[in-house]
């Protein structure tokens, strides 16, 4: 594999994992009074749109990302919304 | 402009923008209790390396992409370190 698409890799791993610690904190401190709501929704039209556009373009890579992805933000929503 | 293309135009701005409201929310009310740092800084790890993948590979969406939204996540750690 060549080193740029290792880059790829580990940048789609970040900007998937990054949203594991912020579940951790929100499921363990059960508070989401600074969180933005429209962030989260909006993040997750992101998310489904890539998800179709990787499915479409066959790329592994962005499908499971954004798939990932989407269920913590989903996550995440339900959170928001039930420790509003 | 194809329509997949256009697709993937919109899910950039989307995952992009969806950072906008979370900023605002957290200038406005001055606290970041609930958000998560690490969450932030792996983040930017994240958008900085599809950075270093756009201009690799010379595509315009990743690059414009990234480039605003380690803008807007480094506004966000610069808030939560601010008001911690």
């Amino acid at each position: 594999m060549q080193f740029i698409e290792i880059i790829g890799l580990v940048a789609a791993v970040c900007t998937t994992s990054a949203f594991v610690p912020q579940v951790l904190k929100t499921w363990r401190d059960k508070s989401t009074k600074d969180i933005s709501l429209p962030m989260y929704c909006i993040f997750l039209c992101g998310t489904l749109l890539w998800l179709y556009y990787g499915l479409f373009h066959d790329s592994f890579p962005i499908v499971i990302a954004n798939a990932v992805t989407s269920m913590l933000v989903c996550v995440m929503l339900f959170l928001k919304l039930k420790y509003k």
